[in-house]
């Protein structure tokens, strides 16, 4: 298969990484792949991807090697045994971890001879290829530049400095936002449901109100980089205040509130560190200081 | 003053109401208003507004009245010795409060004979006006009609039915969304700020990765309706594992972790209900059924 774009070597075909190296074929990149059990290699190998017989053979085959296994044991696993292959080459590491294991894979891949960026996939698997995806990565500003137009084949790259646990930071802290806003659209689902409220009427205006909330995010963001939270429109006492409402209806309801009575409680700390006419983003002084109970 | 537009009356001006009367206004509405304190009153006055001197002056100069008081309590003080001036009026109150509280509010308005819609409003006050802002309405769908053209110069007028309780309903569930996101996105900004982050840096990020999560709102709302959660990308046993590497990143830079704790439990209690396969939306069965121990 002759191809204009750089050749690249995707380690690991779970769902996720067949769906890189499934977009990266799309894109006519010249694609090596490997894989522990070759059968998830087949349907690769029959759009075009070179299958290699060992992780040394299929790093040696490009610039640019892309790992995505299921954690650092795996990660360690598989290119340990190939580290030899390793000098001169790119190694972008797309393994769920934390910014010590990426750390560590830095350190450990540039004692190999090799440039290390990590990096995280910011959808399912289905989403890669869309330039509305971001692909974030930390770590060496040189394989980020050299490789760009590869890594925006994935998605949209975004490089968010040269510590290499930046990438692994950020997905911790997206991921915990994403669990919040889910949660809290189930709390809410489910009290509106008692109301015979189907999910496909009430998520329309939730989505909508989503983007209101967005524009106090925009809003609180300064704050905190000022350390300063003007309560210009609603003060931590106004919401304190107004959860009660929501516990109210919930329990009347029959509906769990561990999450808003949770959320009660932060408020009330924040209160009690002095913020109740402050705006909702000083909540975050209480949690950069944990409970001293808990 | 002259108006095309039709006369409306609004009762009580503190923040809130104000904004309410000061649009109204500015859109050329021929427009009374009414507070326990004069003093108040005096900028809607020098813009053109007629100044009641009862509240049942005040209801009888308009077809329709609008009221936004601290609470019921207050709704009660000022319209009972007013009952007199509803009979054939259109009643709009977007007092914040109950469900309940709105079902007494109806019965209490349609016992003096006065049609009655209650309604939420989904911004703080420098929104109004704006045909982003959502005015959630429940209650006369006859009220709702007559007066959407006043009800749009507010801002985006929905009805959502006719039980008078749903606009309260919807307003806690929304709030509940709201905190939730704001308190995981502060969580998420103070995890990312101990690696000298700027909230302004991180949340242009949070605010597309926002974008994507509502795809999966979308995705996921239909699966509530029909009890089914086909946890084709992502399953709860994902997310489960997921969010130990939150908690030990939050853990090992002195966040409080609180909330991920809480989000964590939540997803553990799904597992043990057999949702571990299941898509996250399958986190609702548990919300519906609280924890025996709470």
């Amino acid at each position: 298969m002759h191809s204009d774009r750089p050749a690249v070597t995707v380690i690991g075909l779970g769902s996720m990484g067949s769906a890189l190296a499934a977009v990266l074929l799309e894109r006519g990149h010249e694609t090596t792949v490997w894989n522990r059990s070759v059968r998830k290699a087949q349907a690769l190998v029959d759009q075009g991807a070179h299958l290699a017989a060992t992780p040394e053979e299929a790093i040696a085959a490009s610039p640019l090697t892309i790992a995505c296994v299921l954690d650092y044991e795996v990660l360690h696993a598989v290119l340990d045994p190939a580290a030899g292959s390793l000098a001169g080459k790119a190694l972008v590491n797309l393994t769920s971890g934390s910014p010590e294991q990426a750390h560590e894979a830095d350190a450990w891949a540039r004692s190999h001879g090799a440039d290390y960026l990590d990096g995280a996939i910011m959808t399912t698997p289905p989403g890669v290829g869309s330039s509305e995806t971001m692909f974030l990565y930390s770590g060496s500003h040189a394989v980020f530049e050299t490789h760009r137009p590869t890594l925006a084949s994935l998605g949209d790259p975004l490089h968010l400095g040269t510590d290499p646990g930046l990438a692994s930071l950020y997905d911790a802290a997206l991921l915990g936002l994403m669990w919040s806003t889910m949660t809290g659209w189930l709390h809410g689902t489910a009290l509106v449901g008692t109301e015979k409220t189907p999910a496909t009427a009430f998520t329309p205006v939730a989505l909508r109100w989503l983007t209101t909330v967005t524009g106090f995010l925009t809003t609180y963001a300064p704050q905190v980089d000022a350390g300063r939270y003007p309560g210009d429109d609603a003060t931590v006492d106004v919401h304190a205040a107004a959860i009660d409402h929501l516990i109210h209806a919930a329990e009347a309801r029959g509906i769990d509130n561990a999450l808003p009575e949770l959320l009660r409680s932060t408020m009330e700390r924040a209160k009690a560190a002095g913020h109740g006419s402050d705006s909702y983003a000083s909540v975050i002084e209480v949690l950069k200081n944990p409970a001293d109970d808990e």
